[in-house]
């Protein structure tokens, strides 16, 4: 698959600096606002810049393309997402063609630049997709090890099942939230004496889980199953994802059925969705499966990808530390065989829906996803950088996820995704 | 609390019969379409009859409330609903004054009873509401029981949470879908042998779950609670609902996160949501909860509704059995202690959300909602009327779910819920 806009060789003449995240062979999408525009909007990222779609529609710059104002001047992605890969990978193409060095199409028309393009700085992002169903997997061998050595036994850590299924479960959509958003330390039941009561109070050991999720374009009718190599057809694009966790809350609850309130209160989300196709050079292998997966989780190809992943954490009126370094490619089930074991019972997927991979934890300590691992359940405290320790997340906390792909020298990124933890109410 | 549309002295100037399940007490809602509309509107069950709200709008008998038309030719309740409880119990108590014997306001205009009256048999029901998020709740304590007995350890059937929790999990949305709409007997990964490695196939213990479940109005913010007393604000009505699940694939699934596609490939509703308004003259108290729950479990006032339900299959060109006869009143946890717990930590809810029950099963044998206990995980099959046996469902059964209230002569149904399973694809 060639796409044009991927070319390594492409520079833009908006001014793009070596560490940013957004050149022009990225261009991701997102919901803005800002002092010009009275609705929100669909925009891209350039360098610094937020190119305003809509503007870019109504001043005739999207002709021969299928959408119409209504999908560029909208709440969410979703209805430009319903036009399906085609249409969103031609569209990214046609931007690129427009940003790109030596076309004067635009660059020289100052007064529809003016219109088109808003620095970022002065842009409120907003939660991008209108997202349905939300499901989180479980899909990183390290994590789930180290669970399962944490709460069961490190001779069995992996339950029979983790190894023929990428295991998942539902979540909660409504309280996904974007980027910025802080929020209160949640309340619950929690059992610190298994011989007396449950009590109710602020959760003591809240954390967060460094993941990656991705988003859907409208799926197959309901009976029908996506295969893993029409995997990638149904998948627009990712961000970053923090998966909050309070772990003493889940401890209590989440036998039989799995978390509910330890993890419903809020998950935040990066805002930039960077497509598929922007990751596609960075494609990696993935680990070999052993015992040999079932046929309908077999794939062929690279459809790992090497995203750089790191976790800092900034405790109030000081500097932040960071405290692991990831990688996507850690994954032991990808996005095509999550995809197509959700759908195989004929469970059907639309657009904007969210899967999020699950914790990513990497095989060295420093690479672990959550405070949970990188703590030993609070035993191994992290140093911070301003002598202060941590065993989980403390109020006045600021935790950062941020994430790039680098090779060839060009750098395709996913900013950031931060929330800083309020005390509880 | 004095509802004017739940006088039990009304009669309608519209013939209902005695066993009708929408005698003018009950007045649910609905979406429906048939000959004359184009698009989807909104109904209101009376009788045989489905009562047009957006004609009954546009003719100018809904003047003095807060909708406009496109609340009522709309895809989903949600839009009515966005109006909040004391708008769309204004209009329920605007209707039952339109169509309560003695008033001629509509009855004498012939020209319009064509417009806005048609008969049932002549409409398509479709699915109510636009579900954001979907919760099912675990909240009969003989259901927990019987699961318990059946595959852990009868001494110890209830685990540790289950009095302290109203246990929930999230499921799936996109796979809820209107009664009627039959589907294809799920595949999944199963694991018949212990020793051996995980087969893949058709399901071979399919069954129905007996349950019923409620939908909210918006909720508050994210971050905030709602009470056990200020539950009711938030909650418009109920339908039946059936989860279907497939057992042999949620038995090799659902350790440690809960279950997954032995769920998520159908759900089916019953097309008419009876508000919580007209369930008020049918509420009883519930069990005494010992031990004691925390305090933001507390509730006063009879909380639990007394709602007769009835499951039956019906084998392919057969007739049918009932297998089940059981009632709301059962569970342990009510409505208002569910959504109580669902928010405690902060988790918002929307309009349009949906939380299921949990499978009702009463203290009887025959009150059991599930074939997994009716047949004691199949070691005693059910006879039919037609001399075959089940242990599960089979190809060609149709499940229907049928549920009312019943006091003082008066009768508020829910109408069916039913489904009919087609061969694995």
């Amino acid at each position: 698959m060639t796409i044009s806009a991927n070319n390594p060789q492409l520079k833009s003449w908006i001014e793009v600096s070596e560490n940013s995240d957004f050149p022009i062979q990225n261009l991701p999408f997102g919901i803005f606002s800002n002092y010009s525009t009275s609705n929100k909007r669909v925009g891209v990222a350039l360098g610094n810049k937020v190119i305003d779609l809509y503007q870019l529609f109504e001043l005739g710059y999207l002709k021969d393309l299928p959408f119409t104002g209504g999908d560029f001047e909208a709440e969410f992605l979703n209805s430009m997402m319903a036009h399906g890969k085609l249409a969103t990978r031609a569209l990214r193409n046609r931007i690129s063609e427009l940003f790109s060095e030596g076309n004067n199409e635009l660059k020289s028309i100052q007064t529809h630049l003016e219109q088109i393009l808003f620095d970022q700085v002065d842009c409120e992002m907003h939660l991008p997709v209108r997202i349905g169903d939300y499901t989180d997997f479980y899909s990183s061998e390290q994590h789930a090890y180290n669970v399962g050595c944490l709460f069961r036994d490190p001779k069995n850590a992996l339950l029979p099942n983790w190894k023929h299924i990428p295991v998942g479960y539902h979540g909660r959509s409504s309280s996904i939230v974007i980027s910025g958003t802080n929020f209160h330390r949640p309340k619950g039941q929690t059992i610190p004496d298994p011989e007396q009561p449950p009590v109710f109070g602020p959760c003591k050991l809240l954390d967060f889980e460094l993941e990656m999720s991705f988003i859907t374009y409208e799926g197959k009718e309901l009976g029908d199953s996506i295969t893993t190599s029409e995997a990638d057809d149904y998948i627009f694009g990712m961000c970053l994802f923090n998966d909050w966790s309070a772990r003493d809350i889940q401890k209590w609850e989440y036998v039989p059925l799995g978390p509910f309130l330890a993890k419903n209160f809020a998950s935040h989300v990066s805002p930039w969705i960077v497509t598929l196709d922007a990751l596609e050079p960075f494609r990696t292998s993935g680990p070999v499966q052993e015992p040999k997966v079932l046929p309908y989780l077999e794939y062929s190809g690279n459809k790992h990808i090497d995203i750089n992943l790191e976790v800092s954490i900034c405790p109030e009126n000081s500097s932040e530390t960071i405290v692991s370094k990831s990688n996507y490619k850690h994954m032991y089930w990808n996005m095509n065989q999550q995809l197509a074991h959700h759908t195989v019972n004929g469970c059907n997927i639309k657009c904007g829906d969210m899967m999020a991979s699950g914790t990513i934890s990497g095989n060295d300590e420093s690479a672990y996803g959550s405070m949970l691992e990188l703590t030993w359940r609070g035993t191994k405290p992290i140093k911070m950088n301003d002598g202060s320790e941590r065993k989980f997340i403390q109020d006045g906390d600021t935790v950062t996820i941020r994430g790039y792909a680098k090779k060839d020298g060009i750098r395709v990124g996913f900013g950031e995704v931060n929330a800083k933890i309020l005390p509880a109410k």
